[in-house]
């Protein structure tokens, strides 16, 4: 028998999820549309009707823990709890439901703090105790580990620094406030910026004839990477907003390493290059040059459900 | 024979220490002048010797381990580490050199982490996995327990709250930047912003005839006390910039109470409520009511040697 466990990606249209083994391989996976479920139950016995089937697939696996990436999860509870983006209404008792299907221990978090646990299980953080992941998404999500502990806080809720407030009074946010770090350092944040600079530049550029509307953070690193004055300024606008929320964070954790992940981590050295300059110039004197700003190492494509699966691993081994 | 350990505190002017037993009950304690003691071998020499003497006074005493609170104390290494107010330059090992002397347990870190370790293990937190911990004094200096951890982070200086960058670009700062939390929120700070409304505002006020030098955060509370407008105006803003790295260190760790400490601190009701009203005001919606703003539960007077007791007490409990 070989052990494995279920990594499963709760978003608000798509659920992925897979059977992953000790070493991060992903056996087999599949998905169902999140959207076709407005029930709770019938999600559940949706999705573990799945599982068993890939589980069926292979006599010689043995499921021994589920491991569950949702928004608005609760990690103490193993709920979700208000989510804007998900048809369930309320505080969801996820993993007691779960649990009653399938008798493994099931664990549940946000995504951010799945992506931070598959960097340390799985990724480019198996050695450090101290290090935050930042998920570059539409929003900015963040997973922290202190000491080799995902942080959780007192309410479960621990490590939002998407909702750092970077610029009082600055960009409205989908939180009810204003100037939070996702707005500026984003894949949504950057199209933010760009539509910023049109305003502010008098420059020549091809982003002046996309609609804002259509305008994504992939176009905005495609134009930078010609040159594009107009991107080339957002993106070091966005670099130094950034580096500002992450040197507020080195002060306040000393970690080993800030690993960027998502779609606006895609943009590379153009992002990282900037990033590492101005964290250099912001961060206090005595942690200059302790930390390291790096590309994930988990594969962007499997991330989400390798995530999960490091949840439950995590908990499994320990 | 009764278990005490030694608490010390070492100052950049006066070192303070004391037996200290489980309960946090100081049995004696005595003090000496750190500046008298340039070479740091006549300094640990002295204050064996000092802690010895306290030990004969009373034949019962077993001295099981040693806690020290000390500026710029690298908890991971036992050293002092370029501290800038103290005589002894470089890396000083005095964990080792005092272990050398005296053969317990020895454990350091900066006063502010001692602090938080004081309200964990005698004060305030007693109950609590999760809080941070503020002294307000010169500068701010802070101590961070996360599921009842100190946070000492990769380098072992994680916690410089005071050098969260609160306004890009404003007040310089001692560390070599500028706008961070420490240089508006301490007393030293509450000093400069008083300094500051005296040019914006026009009203009367008896801060006007003392000498910028001769400004305290004590004169300034007792002014506000008396309803003198530019001290309650400078308290408001003191409270709203503190309230704002508040509510951006909530987002990060979501604590469950917040202790304010020292001389600013002792300013009460005037600098707590308003302090609440903006944290509630600025905090991201879904921590919102979850975090308690506190005074330490430590009298003052002996917290500096009680929080250093609690470090060596914890290491020694668990």
């Amino acid at each position: 028998m070989k052990d494995v466990v279920a990594g499963i990606d709760i978003g608000g249209t798509n659920t992925v999820f897979g059977l992953v083994d000790k070493s991060g391989n992903i056996i087999s996976e599949n998905s169902l549309k999140t959207t076709d479920y407005p029930e709770i139950q019938n999600f559940v016995s949706a999705l573990v009707t799945a599982i068993n089937k890939l589980m069926e697939g292979d006599a010689a696996l043995k499921l021994i823990g589920i491991g569950i990436g949702a928004p608005n999860a609760n990690y103490h509870k193993g709920t979700i709890e208000l989510a804007p983006n998900l048809a369930w209404k309320g505080i969801v008792p996820l993993a007691e439901y779960i649990r009653k299907k399938i008798d493994v221990p099931v664990t549940l978090t946000n995504d951010a703090n799945a992506a931070a646990m598959g960097e340390m299980i799985f990724g480019g953080a198996k050695k450090m105790k101290d290090f935050i992941v930042l998920t570059l998404g539409t929003g900015l999500g963040s997973g922290i580990v202190i000491n080799g502990e995902v942080v959780y806080g007192h309410t479960g809720f621990a490590g939002e620094l998407g909702h750092t407030t970077v610029v009082p009074g600055g960009r409205d946010c989908g939180c009810g406030r204003q100037g939070c770090l996702e707005t500026y350092a984003s894949a949504s944040g950057l199209v933010r910026t760009v539509l910023q600079m049109l305003s502010d530049m008098r420059e020549e550029s091809p982003l002046r004839d996309i609609p804002p509307s259509a305008l994504t953070a992939r176009k905005i690193s495609e134009a930078a990477a010609q040159n594009d004055p107009v991107a080339l300024e957002a993106m070091d606008y966005t670099a130094e907003i950034l580096a500002f929320g992450i040197a507020n964070s080195i002060v306040f954790s000393s970690p080993e390493a800030i690993f960027l992940f998502g779609g606006l981590a895609q943009a590379g050295e153009m992002l990282f290059g900037p990033v590492r300059k101005y964290v250099d110039e912001n961060v206090q004197p005595i942690f200059k040059g302790t930390v390291k700003i790096l590309p994930s190492g988990v594969p962007e494509s499997n991330a989400a459900v390798l995530g999960a699966a490091a949840l439950a691993w995590n908990g499994l081994i320990r």
